[in-house]
């Protein structure tokens, strides 16, 4: 085991905890990986409980995405994690919490015709590293939640050919994909996200 | 005292504190308990914090559910963990949080004619382990909040016995019911019960 | 000082850590106090934040109210305090927290003429002693805003004179008093009680 | 580097873990500094996550706000501190949290053309040093957005030439700024004004 995976595992782990803590990782949702410098992935496995990982719960991929060791099957999700990693060649991490602010804004969005979310007028989108003024905006998409992962792999990469998709998108009823170039960039991604839904959650009911 | 019992204990005094940190068990409400290898339980007893909790707050019931020591008095819901028990013989621990969404849920649902909660469209409902696809959906029924628990009991069977019930149900103005394999399925049910509980009330929160 | 003195302080400085880490002592609002054996009391000082109290800021007043030493000015709101003790022969301890839903709950009461809130329907009544069902319901009186403490502690025990008044009362704008036979036991009633203003403000923002 | 600069170093980086850990301070939000007894300021580094600070991210000014080392730049909203501590002798610290609540309420004062925030009615409100009953209010303005800090900040300083600002204002979308004596009393007026946000923000969600 390299020390590079180690460290990325242990980075994992602590986004793990501090991300459950918030109610952003309940149960056994949600999925984290980081890029390694040997092409491959560290990744955390299916099924596990994302606020009490231990190092036998982070995988190692290769560059294609097969784990070097059978000892358990990485996220049902793998496929669109490498599918941003492909995309961006300057993301180091993909972090994907499921948080309850996301799961209501894409559903409502969803119901809406699958609208993607525009967010503006918000000091906070200068925490994303191209924003370098509120007055710009950010869209983010939302994809129906189909379980076959390979298809939504691979509407999400047509999207994102078509149109730039550059720090998010969000899964109907499912929660939100965030990246950046190390594991604490996301982190500081999915705090400005989540602050942004939190927003725009609550601008939804207050009376018209 | 058995080293089984001790163990059962100590994980009902640890969820005790991680659902009362969480607002999931105010002053002395709620109930936890896990059945044990001799056919019997060990269950929270009556009257006492189950954020603070000590190891002689947890009794041992044989299985009949009658206390083995007269040190105090169990649970007055006991016979709703019984009939868990008896009719999931794969139930191993039943979680009774009470918190503010299954509060007012039960209550909204208990006002229109005690409509049974349908759950769908959650990515989250994965969490339980028979639900494999957010298609599915769970069905969660409403009782009334009786205080003869022994009626109230029986009134839960009679359902279970027409209808699947498969993760836990609601009590008006009260909180809810699940179970699991082990303390920690369990408690991993709450947290999916819990948010999605959570999604419901937000939902119904928005304006028209 | 008394070691009665030095642990009723130590239950109060504990108690105000815990409330306030709640969000319910903001900045320096709020005061407590415990019914000492000498017919005095112990009770926090005027203006400091009851987050972080120290020992030198409980003071030990007689029995008539009056500071035993001149080191710092008792809370402004003592008389309250003293009503209660002396209306409640078995109140060993007041806690007054300030939190956002009995602040807007008693200005929505207020609002609507001072009408008492009336709880019911909910299993957690029971949390209070003398509630041995839900069905059992509490009211719990609203007093304007008065600044003259001794007019408004005149006021709400010409109320309790007329009404029963268990367990509590709120104060429009400003927060509620609750009261037990000891600090733990009024801790559980603000646990209690927040929990139902929760629950009654939550109802108040759904949709019609 | 003097002792007091440390010292006042330590405060704010405590400050910031205590706001960052409250949700007011996401990814890289906000800023915080303190004056110093040399007619120089201590300010936090531009860019840097607040929740997380180290002391080389806190930078030493002189009084005309430029820094006494080019390790690090300074926050980009420096001119908006100097503006308070120029136009209010007696404030030695400023913090400019970004919370959910701020952030919402301004944007609904901007839309309805700036209108000042007039709190009343609020206990809460003798938090603030000057108002000794709650039957005083605080009007509270609110700024545009303008990402030319020195023209935001000249458009501030005029407003306090005409209106009394006494304790904090709103810039659009961003956040509060609020100030005190020392670090601690400004973290005092941020949890009250926080509080009171809160309450408004509440209210606005209530069905009419």
């Amino acid at each position: 085991m390299s020390d590079e995976f180690q460290q990325r595992s242990a980075e994992l782990i602590a986004a793990g905890q501090t991300l459950y803590a918030r109610g952003m990782l309940p149960a056994t949702s949600g999925n984290l990986s980081a890029r390694l410098g040997d092409g491959g992935f560290a990744i955390t496995a299916s099924g596990t409980h994302k606020g009490q990982l231990t190092a036998e719960q982070i995988l190692h991929l290769d560059a294609a995405g097969q784990p070097l060791t059978a000892a358990a099957r990485p996220s049902a999700e793998t496929a669109l994690h490498l599918q941003i990693y492909r995309r961006f060649p300057a993301a180091g991490a993909v972090l994907h919490p499921h948080s309850v602010n996301a799961t209501l804004l894409s559903r409502l969005q969803a119901e809406a015709g699958y609208t993607p979310l525009l967010l503006s007028d918000y000091e906070l989108l200068k925490a994303f590293p191209d924003r370098d003024s509120h007055e710009h905006s950010l869209t983010v998409p939302v994809f129906p939640n189909i379980q076959d992962i390979a298809v939504l792999a691979q509407q999400v990469d047509d999207h994102m050919h078509q149109y730039p998709t550059p720090w998010g998108y969000l899964i109907a009823g499912h929660g939100f994909y965030t990246w950046g170039a190390t594991v604490d960039e996301a982190l500081r991604h999915v705090e400005a996200f989540e602050f942004l839904f939190t927003c725009e959650m609550r601008l939804r009911g207050l009376k018209a």
